[in-house]
């Protein structure tokens, strides 16, 4: 495990960021999966389940539903998807959510985010048996989350990937002033929550917040989960920071392969030259999330077959 | 309501802090609930009910168990309590909380923290049905406190309490730098969620927070739930800023009639030169908390009645 030493007096043209491989760590957790999943085949005869409801056809979250699925393939978990048209009703995907619940087989359920919008979001999810919960974005999940001596079922897949990150990259979290930029239920809201399971100093940014760039510059880590692209310029950035950045945001591309290519909320080439380590958009949190969703699965599959 | 002017260029010692009264507010809310219950009695013939348990002989619990039996019965809401003696076993307090989770004539149940230290307080309260979970303490109350677009049944007393302060004060919370000193699970966290619910900018502390004076020096809104008595001196707040004084520490005082009396966490003789605006101890969050409880109760009830 390597340390980050931040010299935070260094100038900010001095500096170039080490840049958090978040394919290669990601890879490593995979792998692991992997061995675990086949320990229990060979030991129990299974293997966990997981199930993704997709509606619509956002091109970002098929991109997602695709890496998911080959993800699981590739370390054993069985995939199950259904996709639902635009137009279809909240009944239609409660139903199938229900059977899902429903059958053995399926130890994790999700649905991807975000929905069109006549649908019932909240409502929705809540209907995802508890136990298959393995986005954790059930009020109760979030509420053990937040409470000391509590314990969440388990931890959204992309805060978790985020912490996984700064842990396997040796930066220490405890007493550290950290700044999330953006509030969303599922990444703002349970990031900040997790920092400060693990003690920083938490402080939360949002659309009311007067004077972001300024509180943003005096974090010791920054998380940004705006969706918003190139947000965080260089004058956002503490010299010596480490900057987590979920931004996985879409833009026109037409010499890339699918005419978009994605961009991250923090602007990278300003940034790598303050801040002492950086996650890159791609290759950062997005192939954590995944691994961390495979993670939680196994977790589950092994709760309900009472493997250890 | 007074709008409260923060005059963030004046030099600290021309400033005298407005005192929020806060036994005056409860007493405005008091008599609020009181119409409301004599209404309840009037048209269906029924009233809130509270049910307490205490274990031990902590003189501060003593305190507020009292506080809130005066303050239930002035209202006209049914008050019932148990006492347990401190070395009563989790089983005991257990089928007792589901008796109350039972009766009908029940509509808030609370068991008064901290308990000793033999008992799990999480298992304890983990018992109290959801719906008479009055002071707001169970982990999905808390998540639906925490998530955007969800709403809990009840909000916790003391956190509800400080935010109504605020608002009765004029006090304007959207867009505001809050700092929430601590971060228990019965006032910091629900606070500081609350708050962000408001679309304040907010910043925890704790034990692990470095150099919490400098942080505590920017906010506009400062609470302390700290416990530590005038651990908030006058190099602690920003000129112009409001401070909500959560702490309630006993000390010992010869001279007062019980031989102790209760101090805040906040240094009040200097906080008042600096501060726009403080809340006292004795007679700032207390007498609110206890009216909130009065306020969650009376909403339970009114849902159970299915009265509007």
């Amino acid at each position: 495990m390597k340390q980050i030493h931040c010299d935070w007096f260094m100038t900010a043209n001095n500096w170039t960021a080490k840049i958090i491989d978040g394919k290669e760590i990601a890879e490593g957790i995979r792998s692991r999966i992997a061995s675990e999943v086949s320990r229990m085949k060979e030991l129990i005869g299974q293997v966990p389940g997981l199930a993704v409801i997709l509606v619509g056809q956002r091109r970002d979250s098929e991109t997602y539903v695709r890496n998911k699925t080959i993800a699981s393939e590739e370390v054993g978990i069985k995939f199950k998807m259904i996709v639902f048209p635009e137009n279809c009703t909240e009944c239609e995907v409660c139903n199938a959510l229900c059977r899902f619940n429903e059958d053995p087989s399926i130890h994790g359920i999700l649905v991807q985010l975000p929905l069109s919008e006549h649908l019932d979001e909240a409502k929705i999810l809540s209907v995802i048996s508890l136990e298959k919960d393995v986005d954790g974005f059930h009020p109760l999940n979030i509420g053990n989350l937040a409470m000391q001596g509590m314990e969440p079922l388990f931890v959204p897949c992309t805060p978790k990937g985020c912490i996984e990150l700064l842990l396997q990259s040796g930066v220490e979290i405890m007493g550290k002033k950290a700044v999330v930029i953006g509030r969303s239920n599922i990444v703002g809201l349970p990031t900040s929550l997790l920092l400060q399971r693990h003690h920083a100093t938490v402080t939360v940014l949002h659309a009311f917040t007067k004077n972001p760039e300024k509180i943003a510059r005096e974090a010791d880590i920054l998380v940004s989960a705006a969706g918003v692209p190139n947000l965080v310029r260089g004058s956002w950035v503490k010299p010596g920071a480490v900057i987590v950045d979920v931004g996985t945001n879409p833009i026109e591309d037409q010499i890339s392969e699918h005419g978009y290519r994605l961009i991250g909320d923090v602007c990278f080439k300003e940034a790598t030259r303050i801040a002492s380590a950086i996650t890159p958009v791609p290759g950062g949190v997005g192939p954590m999330t995944v691994a961390m969703l495979l993670c939680n699965t196994l977790e589950s599959a092994k709760r309900a077959f009472n493997f250890t």
